[in-house]
């Protein structure tokens, strides 16, 4: 594609449960492997950052998620040890159905992140995602 | 750099003067050659969002801005005939001074926006700054 080279685009999903848990996945490969993140991955040309959140969300945890809104955009050229890679965060509701780990996850569940060490910045995404104005409802 | 390909990531500004115009530049290439447009560019690797944005506005417009909050995301794989590329879009404000072309610019002056045709999809980005919860207050 034409054009400079830019930092690498990723989205990240904070997926609340109705008990407040969090959508979580345990990283099966490196960086961070065998830590707890949120799910989410790259980008790819021609979706939109809504439909690679939807999807990534569906390869790691086989869960349908609906997009609830933008949390915020995270850029600092070292958040992620493989390159700059910036990540836009959103916050979606889970449709019926227990998570099975998938894709680049070796486990899937609903976990309350006061209690596991998240990979990245992710536990700031989280804090940022439960603080927003429009609290999530289910 | 390591990693998949992703769309690239670009920045724009809304910059409202005191009077509610905002600041635009007029294209000096294609595509929209000649038309206006918000100030923005491409992010470079290394520099976090606010960063570009600063950059790109003081580039185009020789105005130093100050970023007060970020406006959206906007990744319709459409958006811009070059290519998928992806805008996160800031509202900031002005320091002193008056907005002399440069870079990519054939001329730069706050305007009323209703008053002209903006470039790829400015005019949603425009809308979507100024009816923000929080509008802006000099």
């Amino acid at each position: 594609m034409a054009g400079p080279e830019t930092p690498k685009l990723m989205v990240d999903v904070v997926v609340p449960s109705q008990e407040g848990h969090i959508l979580l996945i345990r990283r099966a490969s490196d960086p961070y492997e065998g830590q707890w993140a949120l799910p989410g991955g790259f980008v790819e040309v021609g979706e939109t950052l809504e439909e690679a959140a939807v999807r990534e969300a569906g390869e790691e945890t086989g869960l349908t998620v609906d997009i609830v809104r933008l949390v915020g955009v995270y850029s600092d050229p070292d958040r992620d040890p493989r390159g700059h890679n910036v990540s836009c965060a959103y916050l979606a509701r889970a449709q019926e159905g227990e998570p099975e780990a998938a894709s680049d996850a070796a486990e899937a569940s609903f976990l309350d992140p006061s209690t596991v060490e998240l990979a990245f910045d992710h536990e700031k995404i989280v804090a940022d995602a439960l603080s927003g104005d429009a609290p999530l409802t289910y």
